[in-house]
């Protein structure tokens, strides 16, 4: 197995983790560098398709960001999977999984799990205040 | 590192997989097997603890549990992160992913990550069935 030459990491799980690093604290542009124009992203909220949506999902998502840490990251040279929690405006501790595959540096698929309940619960009551 | 001998697979995952094996078959006495007495599990609906409430968690979700299949499954010796999905009477389609603890063979620390929206969207459509 081939390891990323300057980490001694695996080539995906290094791609998980600067992706994560970008998209943690805000960098869109660093996030997208690591996203392939044809990615396919299948979250709780449906399938999203191609760069130009997922920017659309991840930019969203950075406006109600306030941090997210890293719980745990494995990988390989073709797959990743990532555990983190994040905290949100609307959600103190919102953790999510994500299952990254990776070619030629280039995130090309993205399973996104997390629980929609208390963000569904801080709309409903933020429309009732 | 060392490996667990039978396998290759390092101590952690290889547990990981049994209690997934064992579960995903709905076998609880074969799930609890790998489970440490003074477990803390962390899931969306709150905190678990000990071994007694978490046999209760998975024989309640066995009750409506159709099958699984595994995404994803990553370790150590010490950790392990899965990700499958899982088909059940109310949510044809409820993916989740595990980060477990693993000691002298055992599970003592778990955090699960699923969605909760579509079983408690499927909860309220049976109530006004």
């Amino acid at each position: 197995m081939s390891n990323d030459k300057a980490s001694g990491r695996p080539a995906a799980l290094e791609t998980a983790l600067a992706y994560f690093g970008a998209w943690s604290t805000k960098d869109i542009d660093g996030t997208m560098s690591h996203v392939a124009g044809d990615i396919v992203c299948d979250a709780p909220c449906g399938c999203i398709e191609g760069a130009a949506a997922y920017r659309e999902f991840w930019a969203g998502f950075m406006t109600m960001l306030r941090g997210a840490k890293l719980i745990a990251a494995f990988g390989d040279e073709t797959t990743a999977l990532i555990m983190y929690d994040t905290e949100t405006l609307p959600v103190k501790s919102a953790p999510a999984a994500e299952y990254l595959t990776v070619k030629n540096g280039k995130i090309t698929a993205c399973r996104i799990i997390f629980d929609r309940a208390p963000f569904i619960e801080a709309r409903q009551q933020a429309a009732q205040a």
